[in-house]
């Protein structure tokens, strides 16, 4: 069995079925029948009356046609009519004439009367709606002319009578749709609009005075010089009952008169919103906590009664639908608050048939503890003055503020009759309401909030598949500017000791190349060194703006600060991105420097034993010295190379640690324009928009704070307990009985003291571990350079004459890379590097060995100062200048020494990424490509520098 | 100027007072007049007359009380009374009688008149609703006894007259609410029901059937024994209309009555559900999608009335408000839908002031393309069927299935009046439509659907703070038998397969090992063997089976299959809880196996010169070979502790590839239960849930695809053109002039040949680079361990009795963990492994140079099913074997040489995590944590283990 049946519906049954509402089918009517109106029934014919009904079926018969041929009223019986009938086949009597078909008590009448009502005093009667009955007629007409006709001088207008006054005596009552450029002869302005003016005007009818008002409201508050149109009449009224006083104190407010607007005095809008504070503040915490804004609205409907007050919460002004929760977050103070959506048109006119307006005020409580209401003023962006739209400027002197809003007309646009379609329709599709905190109040008090509203004429052509875009939003602002002039005074203040700091890193840059000259390249070299500090006075500011924001704003109790709105934020960025761009220049600085320093590996191994070797040619043997074993070289080049990318964090943690705390604890929740500091919201409630000033704080603190802690895990436990790969290193240089010298600049440079204690270290496995023993156990001497020191790492300074030297003897290597020359052909470049290497293995020895008299340097400590500033005082005239150095500053040409740099670069690409794009995940993923580039290109190139000035093979930097 | 106003509302104004809905304020009445009721304007007190009003303020004139006391319906006349004065001053006729004020032209009387209406034939004149006219009586007074009286021996109920009838005199009005344990006398039912089940019976009127059928749906559909409430009632007149057949050949739909029920026979349910599919089929893809399902619904409000037909579209039945793009989402096929929210009951009373009444049908095209509707069944879980709830359990063939629903009945829980708040109202909280597909018709063939309702009884204490949680959902189903069965032969034939692989890794390992025995451990390895090749099943049936739901449901055309449900899902998540923990197990057991294996470096330099010791004693001088430089066995030691973790791909880059893929990409939208394979989707669209198998399907075929491309990259441009760490290493070790052998097992091993064509490595930088020059230009041997060959690695497979000879030389280091023993004290341990340490590297010297006649080995080639089977054939009796091996299988004892294994185990991770979480982000940290801590344990004890098999000192592995 199928459980199917055919699609049938009323209107498709044809006039002489109905629709069986029990079956859901046409069914065929009785005899004499024909479907009523409704479909779901049938009637009896014209001229037909019922015999019998049940509720159910009914039969009908025809009335005699020359004795009785109408049908009464009720449609059971016949009569006889005075007058003719008419198309029902019942009755039909003149106008103003009632039909009577029965008597007093009930008795039909076998011919029906037509019955003139008595107009004069005291009956004062007319026909009723219905026709058949006589009742009082309507008090204007008794009071205008005692009778009930309103005479020839008077004015009769939407069934009152009026007597003569000044107001217009015509009307405009076609609404023109600026938007669309259409006129409608709007049916209910024509049918009305006379009346409720006159009402209002000479009756004082409140009613009639408010439904005068919204229709004014209904067309945009718009003000002209033709004053027969809804606001000229209003405003007419307005004038002319001055008389009447004002209502509630306002002076805005006539007596008896809806309050539409304030005033148009020029500047009015600025002191009606900026001169009073709301009298009750807000706190986001504590004790005092109050998130909470009442909006009350006076909900008037369009005849002019008054509905109720209603709360606006449960989405009264939001067109939206939504959860009432997420609607009520609306009103939940510092809670920017953003919807919008799509709305068929099909459902604004089911859900409005006719326009509702709200008189908009804010609750608070008066001295007494009473409730009373603030009003809230409106700022209509389609209200037009004398033509010219002067809400939609920014100039505040020449705003209009109105009061009364809708949200739906659907009544206005209707053409012919109030029953049928509307033609246009106007909906406020966006409405705005704008809080402003009172600055420097501390105690969250706001100014007068403000409404704005822009309304949409909407041609209705085809509503099932025609929408309309609606927004509502709540938005927060302060004055800025304080703010503003605070980071420019701290930019200026930090940028100035920069340009300091730089000039002092650039004259200790000239002592170390060791040249007095100001070049161009001293130039590039400050400006250089100036990116980075400004670079990094840029991340202060804007971390410390951030963190600023963050705290106060989520952390405050009464509302004190309140976001910057997004084209504020603008500003912001451009620092973030002054920040990245400066920090990039100086991170590219920084690794193309570290590509570029000599370094050497100075092998103290002497030949211990002696080879025989076969010469050749004759067979004489000869005992030449034993080779000294590379690998040691080898292996400290391996090692050195290994180091250059170490890090003091371990930066791919620090990616994931925050993106962990970002998006999975949920600390990118703090970065929601709402007052919750909770870090998880419910998936219910409503989620607020993003702000990147907040989002900037939560990042780069989360990178900070976590930067750190790696930094003091890594320092603290992990390279005192497991390893430490820096210390790691010069103990092995130690081991293996080489030196390193290697110059960041011509005449600056590192020292790392490796020259083994035991005298040997190319040996084998049981006098390596003999040695290791001996030096545990205290039976040789210390490592240091000077006797009896530890300290093994310097900062050396060198005289220019050493390094000229020093560049004489590299002149061979430097050479390999240029254009082959004719000059000393006989000479392979490989035989003259090996040499070149030799001479300088054997030239550094001796330096360090004091073997050179013009060539000597002294041991020292660096003054506090020289170590505060990074710069030495003294210049190595005769001697070069070995300082101290525990810290082993040589990291500095490493990533390692470096890691403030890369942390805050690391940072800074992060935030960029996510101003950019709003997302952590894609941030991360990039930062981390970032970094593996950068990693891979140092690290490549790194060791191409490291093979060329060691002369160590590529091959065995593995 | 303040713009605030206190608050003022009409009911707080007194009775003296009215409210100015223009000024918003309470405004003193005039003299003589009190509040109107609706509180916004005054009337006259009782016994006054209004003298003048014209719209706006009245005055008012207490009428004489001695000749006019009365005042006139319309207030504007005092008028003698014949009866007494109603409370309102106005005159009262007994009950019965007409009052009539004026003449029939309008003329005021000065007595008013109490007129009884004729009520006999012909007239039947009554009196009307108001009492001021007569007028014909209802009908059905008529039909029964001819006047307007209904008599003694008929029953008159809701102004209606029946004739004597065989229904219950007395019908059951109260409601039970039995999950609140309440019961409420309704006035609703108390009123009508007697009524119109009279009506329906006696008239078939149409109107009280649906009415009757109504009530019964209020009393959700339950049965009884009890033939006199609402069902009871109904199902009396379904029996006793038997004779007027079915409508539209439905045989439980009565012509006549609304279609309640279908029958109660057992097992209809699935007859209903099972036996038509719905004639139109359902498409995702291509020309012919359709992928809309279109419910209509026949709508009746609580009195009977049809309303229309309406598209359940746009929210009709969802409760909890939404766009209507996202309302609309829930018919859209194969969109799994769930939305659920709390509404507060004030807005479920305002919303729903009465009762609307739904029957569900599903549009088709029958064969002449003609709209159809498809009846909907509904299982009304609160139905009870002699007090039994049938419908609540899983046994389909109990089931009562139902098809009229309401969604909210405010209604039958008024107590007193109707306009009084409701008691007790009834919330279709649970709303699911089930869809099921045809299976095996590959075509979008789908059963009947089923509607399940769930009704909640909610008292109405406080509507402002109450509320209720509805919840609305469609969900799509099918039959998964044949999909399970078909995993489970997967699982079965693969893991046979498993278990004879294992078989064979167990034996091979056994010849590896060099013991016949079958012990305890063997049956361990072979379980762990057994672990591991299991977990590649779980894991290879799982991606197979989350890619097939995957690519079949999100690519189908013709729908042809749907997701498992929430439930079916667990089957498959102890699948994959299989597959990782089975992983985890193998994973382990390599990364342990890994760190107990024996390796050594054979170094084969010899001294090439003498060296002069002063020997101790007498000052003699000695020469004695120059000792051998340990550094080249410290470099390659220190580049195999490197080599130990390195990876075929980059894992974290892996993992930051799928988070960016799943997240930012958005690929994680295909895990989504709708139809859409977009990557992308509008955020103001509706968001369907989650399906888990989906997520593992969507994540693992991220993790492999990324994986595999990685590996390609790696194998065919990385290492071949950048760097290949594995061929560096062996490069290092011809150039270093050591061999390393190394034994994964016992008796099976590694060897890597080292041993320099250039004789001595260990030299000076000037022979080092001859050395590679020479290499270079082709001027020396080839590195092979066979003359003239290249091959540098093999795979080993020793005698036991070379092994016994290799332990016994180890002895002495395996000892140094021991406890110390009294024996051979003298020799300290540092210097007898030393010793060992020249023994062994001798010993196995001579060994690779066939210095042993006793332990020889020979070199060969693999068998081809050697090397697919992993085992060798030939067992090593006299001589050892050397396995020619291309392929550096050395790595099997890394990282490098597991990148399956440690691949899934990552997949299998961070989808284990997503499983639980479902939140990739977090997945990926932990993947990422995951990875460094076995990374961490692997290194440190690798290390750890390389220094003590090698005797390198730990502190030069760095």
């Amino acid at each position: 069995q199928q459980f199917a049946i055919p699609f049938q519906q009323p209107s498709h049954c044809g006039s002489e079925k109905y629709f069986d509402i029990s079956s859901l089918s046409c069914v065929q009517c009785g005899i004499n029948q024909v479907r009523s109106v409704s479909g779901t029934s049938c009637v009896c014919q014209v001229r037909h009356r019922v015999v019998s009904s049940n509720g159910g079926a009914i039969t009908c018969q025809k009335c005699p046609a020359d004795s009785k041929p109408g049908v009464t009223q009720d449609g059971f019986d016949c009569i006889r009519c005075p007058g003719g009938l008419n198309t029902e086949g019942k009755c039909q009597c003149p106008p103003g004439r009632i039909l009577v078909e029965r008597n007093r008590n009930g008795m039909l009448l076998d011919e029906a009367i037509c019955e003139t009502c008595n107009g004069t005093e005291p009956s004062f009667a007319v026909p009723n709606l219905f026709g058949d009955r006589c009742v009082r007629c309507q008090e204007t007409y008794i009071n205008t002319t005692n009778s009930c006709e309103c005479g020839q001088t008077n004015m009769p207008a939407g069934g009152l009578c009026f007597p003569q006054n000044n107001l217009p005596t015509t009307v405009v009552s076609v609404v023109n749709y600026a938007q669309l450029a259409i006129s409608v002869q709007s049916v209910w302005f024509a049918e009305n609009m006379q009346a409720v003016a006159a009402a209002c005007l000479i009756y004082s009818n409140l009613t009639a005075c408010q439904a005068l008002g919204n229709m004014c409201v209904m067309n945009l508050n718009s003000l002209s010089s033709v004053n027969n149109d809804a606001c000229g009449l209003f405003n007419t009224i307005h004038r002319s009952t001055a008389a009447l006083g004002s209502a509630q104190m306002i002076s805005f407010w006539r007596a008896n008169l809806p309050w539409l607007y304030y005033g148009d005095q020029a500047g009015l809008a600025s002191r009606v919103l900026f001169t009073e504070s709301f009298p009750t503040s807000f706190s986001f915490k504590g004790a005092a906590q109050n998130t909470n804004i009442q909006f009350t609205a006076a909900v008037y409907n369009t005849k002019g009664n008054f509905l109720k007050w209603q709360n606006v919460k449960g989405g009264t002004l939001q067109l939206c639908p939504d959860t009432v929760i997420r609607l009520n977050a609306a009103y939940r103070f510092g809670t920017t608050y953003r919807q919008s959506c799509q709305i068929p048109l099909s459902k604004i006119l089911t859900d409005f048939p006719e326009p509702i307006f709200y008189d908009i005020y804010m609750d608070f409580s008066s001295g007494n503890g009473q409730k009373s209401l603030w009003a809230v003023p409106v700022r209509n962006l389609n209200l037009q003055y004398n033509g010219q739209f002067v809400n939609q400027g920014d100039n505040l002197n020449n705003w209009y503020l109105t009061r009364r809003i809708f949200l739906v007309d659907t009544l206005s646009g209707r053409e012919n009759t109030l029953a049928s379609q509307p033609k246009v329709i106007r909906v406020a599709t966006k409405i705005t309401i704008s809080i402003q905190l009172e600055p420097n109040t501390q105690k969250g008090v706001i100014k007068t909030p403000l409404m704005t509203v822009s309304y949409t004429d909407i041609l209705v052509s085809d509503p099932d598949t025609q929408s309309v875009s609606v927004s509502f939003s709540v938005e927060y602002e302060m004055n800025q500017s304080e703010a503003q002039i605070q980071t420019d005074i701290a930019l200026g203040v930090l940028g100035g000791m920069a340009v300091l700091y730089s000039l002092l890193k650039t004259a200790s840059w000239k002592r170390q190349v060791g040249s007095p000259l100001i070049d161009l390249q001293t130039v590039l070299k400050f400006l250089l060194f100036y990116a980075g500090d400004l670079a990094n006075v840029f991340f202060v500011v804007t971390v410390g703006t951030g963190l600023y924001w963050l705290i106060f704003f989520k952390a405050q109790q009464f509302v004190t600060v309140l976001l910057p709105l997004h084209v504020q934020e603008k500003r912001f960025v451009t620092y973030v991105g002054c920040a990245f761009t400066l920090k990039a220049v100086q991170f590219l600085h920084k690794i193309i420097s570290q590509l570029s320093i000599d370094i050497f590996f100075i092998d103290w191994e002497r030949p211990r034993g002696k080879v025989l070797k076969t010469a050749e040619g004759n067979g004489d043997i000869k005992s030449a010295p034993a080779p000294v074993s590379i690998w040691r070289t080898y292996f400290v080049a391996n090692e050195w190379n290994e180091l250059q990318t170490v890090r003091k964090i371990n930066p791919v943690f620090q990616i994931f640690a925050v993106l962990f705390f970002l998006e999975v604890v949920g600390f990118s929740n703090l970065a929601l324009m709402d007052p919750s500091s909770n870090l998880s919201r419910d998936p219910q409630s409503y989620q607020a928009p993003w702000n990147l000033i907040l989002r900037y704080g939560v990042a780069t603190s989360m990178w900070l704070v976590i930067g750190f802690l790696q930094i003091i895990f890594f320092t603290v436990f992990y390279e005192r307990f497991v390893e430490d790969k820096i210390r790691q290193f010069v103990d092995l240089c130690s081991m293996s009985n080489i030196s390193v010298l290697l110059f960041s600049n011509r005449c600056f440079g590192y020292y790392i003291h490796g020259r083994s204690v035991h005298g040997h270290a190319d040996t084998n496995m049981e006098e390596m571990n003999l040695n290791l023993k001996r030096e545990a156990e205290n039976l040789c001497g210390q490592r240091g350079l000077l006797p009896n020191t530890d300290i093994q790492t310097f900062q050396v300074s060198i005289t220019n004459k050493m390094r000229l030297q020093y560049d004489r003897i590299r002149e061979p290597l430097s050479r390999r890379t240029g254009p082959s020359r004719l000059l000393d052909s006989s000479a392979n470049p490989f035989e003259q590097s090996t040499k070149a290497y030799h001479t300088m293995n054997k030239f550094l020895g001796s330096f360090i060995d004091h073997a050179h008299r013009e060539m000597d340097y002294i041991v020292k400590d660096k003054l506090l100062m020289e170590r505060v500033l990074g710069m030495e005082f003294m210049e190595p005239m005769e001697k070069s200048l070995f300082y101290n150095d525990d810290s082993h500053s040589f990291s500095d040409v490493l990533y390692y020494g470096n890691e403030a740099t890369l942390l805050i670069f690391d940072t800074l690409f992060f935030c960029i990424v996510d101003i950019g794009t709003q997302d952590f995940v894609l941030a991360a993923v990039l930062t981390y490509v970032q970094q593996k580039v950068f990693k891979l290109i140092r690290n490549a190139t790194g060791r191409k520098n490291l093979a060329s000035k060691t002369l160590v093979d590529e091959r065995f930097l593995i």
